[in-house]
């Protein structure tokens, strides 16, 4: 139980259900003297809100930024944040037919099946809005991370069967996939639509690339950096796999070809991805996420309703037909946690070579 | 910092190193009135150890299982297990040569720059050695999971570049690479002799399928099921991916096509790998985890020392040309670890219909 | 860091300063199915509300509690509960005065050491306006509680010098002090107005007694029952010191008087306080803590500013002469989230018996 | 459960039983360079084995440490410390008469109320004999704490109803109670001698002074300094007691009283003990906890055996008639261990006025 915490020294605990009356966020552990605004908070709020273009959902939310704790005259005063938004667009009634239905893909079935009980209004606690309490902690996390040189971006790198060939992060925000090239950006687009049109979803890989971390983050052997941040991106409910460097591609390699070498400058390749026993190298940290394509679609589906009986569903509502660019915002946030985290525990051990 | 424990309620803590005097785990949580003997445990630490084929290092350790605490009269009280394992074929002298430098593929560079300090004898804490605690928990997990009916199978898909074709739980003992498909595991173990005799090493992919575990199963929303398999299988040094069901496949399916559909009789497919939401669906969980090539090889190397100047190196010692087979026994281990603890936690919700 | 969550499973997170805009709690490990209303926690509120006599602050705080999440239709759904209650009666120009003062008794000095910044409006975090989120959350624990047939009851023991020479349960809640000697409360009340008048305040002791626990709660060796109670109530900001069953009074007794001997009905007495090796015994669980008289008084006191002068204070505002009473219900909240945590994971070791 | 391991960064878990083969220690969290052996650690350990005196037990220990990991070429690595002491002059069947009964005083019926399951041999895991790995524990805190300029000392300040009425540090280790005034020690030893041998025991105050800490440690609002402080010490089995600075004698105070003023210089008393709103003070932090009087006693007492049939006992065996002076060293113990996780959960906010 209480599985709604993550983190040791930077401690995110997230709280809210889809179409309940809000959802939030508590982060201790913040060190004094930030300086942090609402706004700081909802500039990366608003890259993961509804509605912000044909790939995504049209659900209406203003997803304002409400700091009730931990803030004084404009700065953290090292005491636990209290974050709330309150839900607006809410159309419960919108579910009523699904009450009683298993909607394949998603978590009705399962929540049913742990809880005895199941808040079925818009997926409720397993639903996507739940993440808006990990972007506004990721926001603060950011900060910590910009303070010591640390930038963490992430992109679509694949969707609907489409690959990046390019990479530039100027693009990334500038197109409505998030993709890190404009030429396959707009071939994703299109297809998304198509398959949008005939009421079906599509998947993809979302890269994710750390720079400015020095050696020495991680905390072996269970906490280790990658292991920690497989943890916190396979907690968000569409992610279905991670890599990190060469990752699976390594399978089919020899040690002679996926070691790094090193010479005097640093290291003469990356297929570790940044990350050696679980703690940086200081070369860029990249991980790969699997994203699935998303389970709201109007095609018609088998399913059962809770009484074992038959029954086909068409999910309607109000769904993006690729969450790929709505979760890089969100992968950046849990990454950006991670890492700040994993600052402060290697960051207490200040005297390390002082005895 | 504190990261050698993993666990919420079900909970181990290892220690050791490689070649200092032993290496060993603490397991908390253990419920009492379980039967428990050394020999229990000695049989799947029998599986890890070295020295057990020809794609395996020469290492002899008889990994001799002590239990110094939490059983009395064959049964375990409720106290923490207290299990402890001593180095015997200790060679610290084999690594004088390496120990200003750094081996590449090794944590050896990212030791010394998170700590400042290094014990350079068989790659210190770093060592595949620690595992051994692991597996020995693992042992516990299991029995645990025995009396719930639930089973984990751990085995070499792929390695080499060789993929496994059939599947036939029953061969994977029985051949030295433990793959599922022994026309596979004889052209695999051909092929690691023909690189081990050049000093090379391979990689592969371990799958896991665990059967048994009921609907409901999994914390979400930050301790969800895959969630925290991914983070106890990351946590071994030598994997850089996992994906569940579908995996990274799922980023070219349709939501038509990767959704799983149900009937009145259950799950018509399982690309979700037996977790929805972060909870088990009921079907067989189904994860794998891309496994590095191993580092240890004695083709010659660039790398520097800890001055910074470039040198070359070959890692003479005993090292085994492809782990996958001993991984498997660990990986095996650490989802029972998790499992366990999810069904405690899971199980401490008992009263959930009765108010 | 992250010192604002409290419990393994049953857990609380809080959040809030005492003139900000609002304070909370996120209580996460609530089993699913709990009838729950916003009505059964402001019960609890009320009782710790300001503005209930004259031995108290005349504050004016509505408290009114809104729950966020985790409750649908009536019932908890395992998820967290998100719970806010806004601040209305700030007056934080009323502090101007003391922002660069160290009022005596207060935390303003300790906060300022650790954080290097204060938000002096009301003691900040360091206000007792935090334990509205203590006191949300022991109203969900109480009901768990309430299931098991488990009662917490506090009550002033002794304030102003004046002890309680009867114990009787049904006058706590009906005079002004929650005294269980309606004489001994009116002699406290007339003493407690006597030094109010000349800016004064006093300290008191109070005691808790816990019903219907079963033998068996408690987590040898570090979170034992009565080490969970004494971190929980040593963490109320008046507490300086409790004491179990017979207590202090043990030092100076010999053994062959302070153990409780057993015949067939059970214990013949509980000098042991109904916990023995930090286990429930099935008796009445009995403690007892003492409250410091309140800081705030307008007695004239030496102090010094943030600059290091020596300064004169009177500490205007408005504040209790005796906190005993607010105590009251928060140490029940603490004694209750404590008991709730221990009953979970006691219950998560469910199958003990069936190997 | 898992409630066996105590810290959040300087995090120790012990197992073991008193008869058991044998008891000890993993310290996560150690910074890397500190020198440290198993001389360091011994020299703690000798402070607390029995057989010191005629006021202690006379079961003969050797309380060998053994460092089985954590430590390099004489300093510590970073990585966990794996301790452990063989238990050696065992008598299983010295308690082969009490398998069936409860001995009064003893966690006897509380663990097997918890457990369904009783290592009756010498108390098992409820015996002092844990202790000894938390002393090791204690003695690696030390060395940290003493790099910080900090020393914790712990004396019997009252036992067998004879108070000290001096306090001469240098006298501690040179009497047989650990008494802070000659005078008074040797009264204390008459008198125990001589309720000893008519088979009782004695209870005590044992009072802890720690200097040198600077003001800003604790870490509100749950895991204040004095929060934790009271949590380690009543994890102590014999201890049913604590107060901080003026302690209970506060519930007579006034706020005029009671508050500590400052001046430029700094404050001008100590009533608080050295903590306010659970942040050191930079005082000396002054504890007490009441020891009650060893359970084990030769007098005849009545109790009843697991069939619930009425029996006398006589607790033969080798026990403390006054467990105070070696309660003394776990007592150092356990504050030093939460000193040096506060440390450490301070230091880790590192760069808070960078902003």
């Amino acid at each position: 139980m209480s599985g709604s915490s993550f983190g040791t020294l930077f401690r995110i605990s997230t709280f809210g259900e889809s179409h309940g009356p809000g959802v939030g966020v508590i982060v201790d552990g913040v060190p004094p003297g930030l300086p942090l605004s609402e706004e700081d908070i909802q500039l990366e709020m608003n890259r993961r809100k509804p509605g912000q273009s044909e790939v995504t959902t049209p659900r209406q939310e203003s997803d304002r930024v409400h700091i009730l704790s931990g803030v004084f005259e404009g700065l953290t005063t090292g005491t636990p944040l209290g974050i709330v938004l309150y839900n607006q667009d809410m159309r419960p009634s919108a579910y009523d037919d699904i009450r009683e239905l298993f909607r394949p893909g998603h978590a009705d079935f399962t929540y049913l099946a742990k809880y005895g009980i199941r808040d079925h209004r818009g997926s409720g606690r397993a639903s996507g809005r739940e993440t808006a309490g990990r972007v506004a902690a990721g926001a603060v996390a950011k900060k910590l991370l910009a303070q010591r040189g640390v930038s963490v971006t992430a992109y679509t790198l694949r969707a609907a069967g489409i690959s990046c060939e390019s990479f530039d992060p100027a693009v990334i925000e500038k197109n409505p996939m998030r993709a890190c090239d404009p030429v396959a950006a707009e071939k994703m687009v299109a297809r998304v639509k198509e398959l949008s049109e005939i009421g079906d979803s599509v998947g993809g890989i979302i890269e994710c690339r750390i720079q400015g971390v020095p050696a020495g983050l991680g905390e072996p052997v269970f906490d280790k950096l990658d292991a920690e941040l497989a943890h916190a991106i396979l907690s968000l409910g569409a992610v279905k796999g991670i890599e990190f460097g060469s990752g699976f591609a390594c399978a089919d390699m020899r040690g002679s070809e996926h070691n790094d070498w090193m010479d005097s400058e640093g290291f003469l390749s990356n297929n570790a991805g940044g990350v050696l026993g679980g703690i940086s190298t200081g070369q860029e940290i990249v991980f790969r996420a699997a994203v699935k394509p998303t389970s709201s679609i109007t095609v018609k589906q088998k399913t059962r309703n809770i009484r074992g009986e038959e029954r086909e569903i068409v999910t309607e509502g109000r769904h993006d037909p690729c969450i790929c660019p709505r979760i890089v915002p969100v992968m950046e946030a849990m990454a950006a946690i991670v890492l700040a985290d994993q600052f402060m525990r290697q960051e207490a051990r200040g005297r390390k070579n002082q005895a």
